[in-house]
């Protein structure tokens, strides 16, 4: 088990007591618990506030785009497990500025439950709470079954257009509104070439032969649509994105963001290689690019593989989609 | 060999394709060379330009800090090769906007030598070139021989310095000097526990066995200190700032930037994990961290490690640091 840690069962912890000593301005701990972080100048008063969570191990995923523009809480849990009830609440509370709070995650049946649980204990207090999951991995569930699918890359698109609408002065129902017409029309699709470690159970969560990749593979290693030989990069392309465009709203015409992602080990060049065949496939649909993001925005900690995710735009989605925003982890100019 | 790439051949011109379709409104290529790249918007008249280059596998070194506020022009080699004398000063050209040009690199043998018989040609054009070496890693040499240190992570540092100081209308003596004191202000050590592959060569640059990790090896796969035992988070934490702390300017009072570096395949956890030791080390020693800069700045393609620097910082460089930044690849509001 080649990390660089100290004890296992600390990973998590010790990772955002990194996290809030490298980064005082902008986030802090809710009370002792160093697993429920707020933005620094939480709570924003008159803003819709908007939480999310999950496990650790998928940095920047979740609490890196807590921030000016997306963000304004997160409840971490161990490495790949969800956070608690309780600490989703605590994160509730901490950061409702008066105009109700979105919970916006990825589609994963512990967190659902323990979001939900939160929902009801915020009630209690009078918390307006409005749910959105993310659910843009098309390899996870075939087309129908769109309620079972899982959340992976498209976080980062749903958690910046939600943000920025928060940002404008939009209300809680505004805010659900265009986040759900956001994510109708993103879908993502990945490959994983070599599998990661858990630090407390300290072997791979997969194994797969040096010459093979998986197609669909969930971030948490969850099966995926098939296993063969490793493609090209080009063929990776084309694979990825014909299940991504067969799968939504996508027409000649429309303008499209663009985000391939890093697993974790991949290095940049690979994608960029990747994002090159991307292009010409999206130009040869009539797919216009009008921005597109590289690097590791959902990760697997040192997971090899990476993921494509098309986002259909419209004019408000561009306006939202260029807003300003900056975390630790994500910073972008009003583009 | 497991990548995502066509044929090895094509690695780093496909790398660069992809580059320049994902930003076309921030990067172009010079005449019909992919290898040779500036800032859509280059030259800027009237300011001092600053052109860097190297070879490629180091994303989002080099050619990843080109644009506002900090470079404008690269000259991009095969991967961990040197590109062309020519191609440098055809960069060189295309983005000398009056006030003269700053080679700002990483001070390796070929490098020096393409961009020294660059800054000839140059010349001979009458444009006036200064030359700055990154020689920042304490591992490559001792005390006392700095003019043998291999350039590292401290080259953001430098281009972020030179960058901030050219935008603020400062010439070219000006933007050489406040970039020689930053140099002389800036340290970095690293540690590797897995090698890279280079495409064209297909096998690992080095081997390592699987509980061991080498201290102070450089980006490229050139020895370091010492071979030993894989180590905890907090003692490669203490091992590094020793040596950082020991060999530069650093005393109790003095304000630092701080640079947590990952080399590729580490995931930013794991990166955490190390700060959150190397900030009490700081704290033990009286300096007060100023900012901190988690993620992959300099890389070795899919190595796993991670390097420190830490970067004295005076008045005039916090302001410069603080500046506003945008590349495809580092984003920076005001701080």
């Amino acid at each position: 088990m080649k990390k660089i840690m100290n004890k296992p069962e600390n990973f998590a912890n010790e990772t955002l007591e990194g996290i809030l000593r490298a980064h005082p301005n902008d986030l802090r701990a809710v009370g002792d618990d160093v697993r429920e972080l707020v933005r620094a100048d939480a709570p924003v008063q008159g803003k819709v506030a908007i939480a999310t969570g999950g496990g650790s191990g998928h940095l920047p995923v979740f609490l890196g785009y807590v921030g000016k523009g997306m963000l304004d809480g997160v409840a971490v849990g161990d490495v790949f497990n969800s956070p608690s009830a309780q600490q989703m609440f605590n994160v509730t509370k901490a950061i409702h500025g008066g105009k109700g709070v979105l919970y916006l995650y990825g589609n994963y049946g512990g967190d659902v439950m323990n979001f939900d649980m939160a929902a009801e204990m915020a009630e209690m207090e009078d918390i307006r709470v409005e749910t959105v999951l993310v659910a843009d991995d098309v390899a996870s569930a075939p087309k129908g079954e769109e309620h079972r699918r899982r959340g992976v890359a498209g976080l980062f698109f749903a958690y910046k257009i939600a943000g920025a609408k928060a940002d404008e002065g939009a209300d809680l129902d505004e805010v659900v509104a265009v986040t759900k017409r956001a994510l109708a029309n993103i879908r993502s699709m990945g490959v994983a070439l070599s599998p990661c470690i858990i630090p407390r159970v300290g072997k791979p969560t997969f194994t797969i032969g040096e010459d093979e990749m998986e197609i669909g593979m969930g971030i948490h290693g969850e099966p995926g649509i098939t296993r063969g030989k490793l493609k090209t990069a080009d063929e990776i392309a084309e694979t990825l994105l014909e299940a991504i465009l067969n799968d939504g709203p996508y027409e000649s015409g429309d303008e499209v963001a663009v985000l391939v992602n890093g697993l974790g080990a991949t290095p940049q060049e690979e994608l960029y290689i990747v994002y090159r065949r991307a292009h010409e496939i999206l130009q040869e649909k009539g797919l216009k690019v009008f921005h597109v993001y590289v690097g590791e925005f959902a990760t697997s900690m040192e997971m090899a593989g990476m993921s494509l995710t098309v986002f259909k735009l419209d004019e408000e989605l561009k306006r939202l989609l260029k807003a300003p925003a900056y975390t630790p982890f994500f910073a972008q100019p009003q583009l």
